[in-house]
């Protein structure tokens, strides 16, 4: 397995793979890797010739309090995983190789679908999302790029763009993963203590009787929503941000689930932000 | 030479292109074609091994209050002269190919460079440049793609944009070209009655009155700028948008000419918007 650091040299490879008729899958990556990333390389791994995998950790998608500087690191743990994975390539570029200027003049900016959840109480994040992604695609130039359905907004944000942008690149989703006990895999869980991490099972356990509640019959977005708020209040040490279900498409507003829909959460456990969802189809 | 109008012929061709080992060179443009744009093309042809020219007329640049509807449009004439020219291809999609949903959701932004001059009197215009730019050298994926200086600020927008969005394509300028008597070549030129077409006159001059005033020794911008208003203010159906000395590589301000700067002007003959610019080069 490479490891690259400059854009110039990941260029080369790309070049040369393409010389040599290859396809590329890229999962793009804020590293501290865990099964939940692995599931994307193991999906583009079956569906191309080559797999890129980028670690960076992007300082404009995260606001001025949140937890860029302390945001787990550990490139040679990543390494050993990616390598076992079928990664070919470690894209690994310094903040200043992304970012000459920081911050940047040009950005990519996603109107319609970013105003509301994560993006209400992350103000700048999709768009910080939207250009590093936008960049790592035009610098990696892979056939498919890959993204977890535990980040589902940014999923739609980046399907979006590439589609309007003209990107001539696969946008693909992979379902969420999730620790034995239910807890969605997220690098931001080793901020855990031993306590907030069982009190985080609240999350997938609201979106499990959410589930039971639908398939028991009901469709109403507001008894639906209540369900789940019920069971996060049951943590006092939880705050919730939002508790939110949409139209899987768009985000769309809903009264009932007459669409295929995402029941996004998003809650503070102690300082840590977590987030879950449950996507639930309608023929 | 081909005509093609679906995005998807045109990537085939693209790739068709690639698999062959040509490189393309790009000129987008509004069509109605004039020595300006072949300018470019011929540019192109002399450093590719094939040349794809675009029209299209983007409403996402214009006002609601300026010239959309009334852009003039000549396919006919413009596959003729492309065609003289050595384009290989004209890539001409509708509306409703560019934005299946309009406006888009998605746009692109570039910051610092695109708020003054034009980007004063025509807000969103630099916004609506950079968005269908990047859309179109998604679409034809070009080794190069090629601008006029006489839209000097786009020029440099677009070289920005390019390069903050790490896109594998080089942006290349070519000269202004003029009338015999002096006026820049401009589509829009052919909105002006046969008066106003000698009125128009007024901004090469006071161009060229500002380039022998700086090579006798004058570098402040007041005095240049004042010897170009005294010339435009000749005519009185003349209405002055800006008149701007700035640094050339990124239109900073200037009091006196010590780097390389452009001298932009934009004026009212009537109700046509006419823009014009000179470089001067400091070693």
């Amino acid at each position: 397995m490479k490891l690259i650091k400059s854009i110039q040299e990941m260029r080369s490879w790309t070049l040369k793979q393409k010389q040599l008729g290859k396809t590329i899958g890229f999962v793009p990556t804020m590293g501290f890797l865990h099964q939940g990333h692995l599931s994307l390389v193991k999906k583009a791994r079956l569906q191309n010739d080559a797999v890129v995998l980028s670690i960076f950790v992007n300082p404009m998608q995260f606001g001025p309090k949140e937890d860029f500087s302390v945001y787990p690191r550990d490139l040679e743990k990543d390494s050993l995983l990616a390598a076992g994975a079928g990664v070919d390539l470690i894209f690994y570029p310094d903040i200043s190789e992304i970012y000459p200027q920081y911050p940047p003049l040009t950005s990519v900016e996603v109107q319609g679908i970013t105003e509301e959840l994560c993006g209400k109480s992350r103000p700048g994040h999709f768009t910080g999302v939207a250009t590093i992604v936008t960049k790592l695609l035009n610098i990696v130039q892979p056939q498919s790029a890959y993204f977890g359905q535990k980040d589902y907004q940014q999923y739609l944000v980046i399907r979006q763009l590439a589609n309007d942008l003209n990107m001539p690149i696969s946008i693909e989703m992979a379902p969420i993963v999730r620790e034995e006990d239910g807890l969605a895999m997220s690098s931001r869980n080793a901020y855990l203590s031993p306590v907030e991490r069982e009190e985080a099972l609240a999350l997938n356990q609201a979106l499990e009787i959410c589930h039971r509640l639908y398939l028991s019959g009901e469709d109403r977005i507001i008894p639906l929503v209540e369900a789940i708020r019920t069971r996060l209040l049951q943590v006092p040490s939880l705050k919730i941000d939002y508790i939110e279900i949409r139209g899987a498409a768009d985000l769309g507003q809903l009264t009932v689930i007459d669409v295929s829909a995402v029941v996004a959460i998003a809650a503070y456990i102690g300082k840590t932000r977590l987030i879950d969802n449950l996507l639930l189809e309608v023929d």
